[in-house]
């Protein structure tokens, strides 16, 4: 199949937010960009647009981060008026009882080992989110309707994160339409393991740097040809 | 009926652009906000935090001015996160070969009473875009498969806006959910003339500040029982 023929899809995670530059575990917390972050999302933008690409929808979560992140991109490309659809299966993975914590806390309170495990492994979620905590989410009216998890692993985050995929974004990629994702670290995780088949052991390991937008060009059974770093082209 | 069951829709026109400080016809003209514009965009999301607004979805244009402020108004209230639906029936009026003029080069090239009946005419539009002119969008991705107009009256920008809140936003207000719209002076006039029945002759006299966060307070008809500037309130 020719080049032409390819079906294009550009993930981006959100620029450096507050709690990136602390070391402290985010989750669905609604922390905001740095200036650093914002900086990243206008460079991304510009990136794209000088690269050539473009787009004709967007997704995002329902997270300041990433929206902002999007907004500010398709600022910088003359875009704001592109389609976006915010969805929470996009979120961030739930880090239950570890939110807000930053790294040396965690540490210090569970042990290394620990933490390594919980970071690293594919489906072993952290402990819950307590009752009460104050990043508790599941009376913000954002998630009206919608079971808020008290935790999650990365397994939990792809099993939300593929059917909406399936059901809002490949029939969008099907159709020929050029797609822009703003999301988070796990949740283009569960995206890049779904596409480039990336075994359970492999995806943990992968890490997905701050506002680098990621190109993925796809066959058209949404198989990749292709995956790079657009700012190594 | 009690004041717990009335609609609410706010209005904003966006914040000043480059050619509003210009005295320059814009019209579908994609000008960006002034740095005045954007403070008054955040502004108004600041006044409706403040004053106990919120919302269920928002409409915007497909201009970056009425774009950006809707989001930067969204930020400042903490509501990136609600829906945003895009459409070019929420566009300022075309002002045809007016386009990039400014208020004097036009006055001296058509005479300052024929300005006026243009200005000021509910249904007489300016003269046509000359084919060719570098204000001409029909090529522009973002209107594929519309007839972008060559010129508008108030009355043709009516003839557009009125089906789009039938079809799009009435439904979210009879159902409950409240409405945010961000938009521009004539396609708000448009809405405005309808929900308060203002006369043909009296419409094009209400002049529609930029930044303002106009709250209408509509019954199960969707007729208003308020209608007042929040600034005021």
């Amino acid at each position: 199949m020719s080049s032409a023929d390819l079906k294009t899809l550009v993930l981006i995670r959100h620029g450096q937010s507050a709690w990136n530059l602390e070391n402290r575990f985010t989750g669905w917390w609604d922390v905001d960009l740095t200036e650093l972050g914002v900086a990243e999302a206008r460079a991304a933008g510009e990136l794209m647009a000088a690269k050539g690409l473009d787009f004709d929808c967007c997704f995002t979560s329902l997270q300041t981060r990433a929206i902002k992140t999007l907004n500010l991109a398709l600022e910088a490309m003359g875009r704001l008026w592109l389609p976006v659809e915010k969805d929470w299966r996009l979120n961030e993975r739930h880090y239950g009882g570890l939110t807000g914590l930053d790294k040396a806390e965690t540490a210090a309170r569970h042990g290394d080992e620990q933490v390594k495990i919980w970071r690293r492994s594919f489906d072993i979620p952290p402990p819950p989110l307590e009752p009460g905590s104050a990043f508790d989410l599941s009376a913000d009216r954002r998630y009206a309707g919608i079971a808020v998890p008290a935790t999650e692993s990365l397994k939990d985050t792809i099993a939300r994160v593929l059917p909406y995929f399936q059901a809002r974004i490949a029939p969008e990629l099907a159709a020929g339409r050029r797609v822009l994702i703003s999301a988070h670290g796990n949740s283009l995780r569960a995206l890049v393991k779904h596409l480039s088949g990336i075994s359970d052991a492999d995806i943990t390991g992968l890490e997905i740097p701050t506002g680098q937008p990621i190109v993925f060009r796809l066959d058209n059974d949404l198989r990749p040809v292709e995956r790079y770093y657009l700012s190594e082209r």
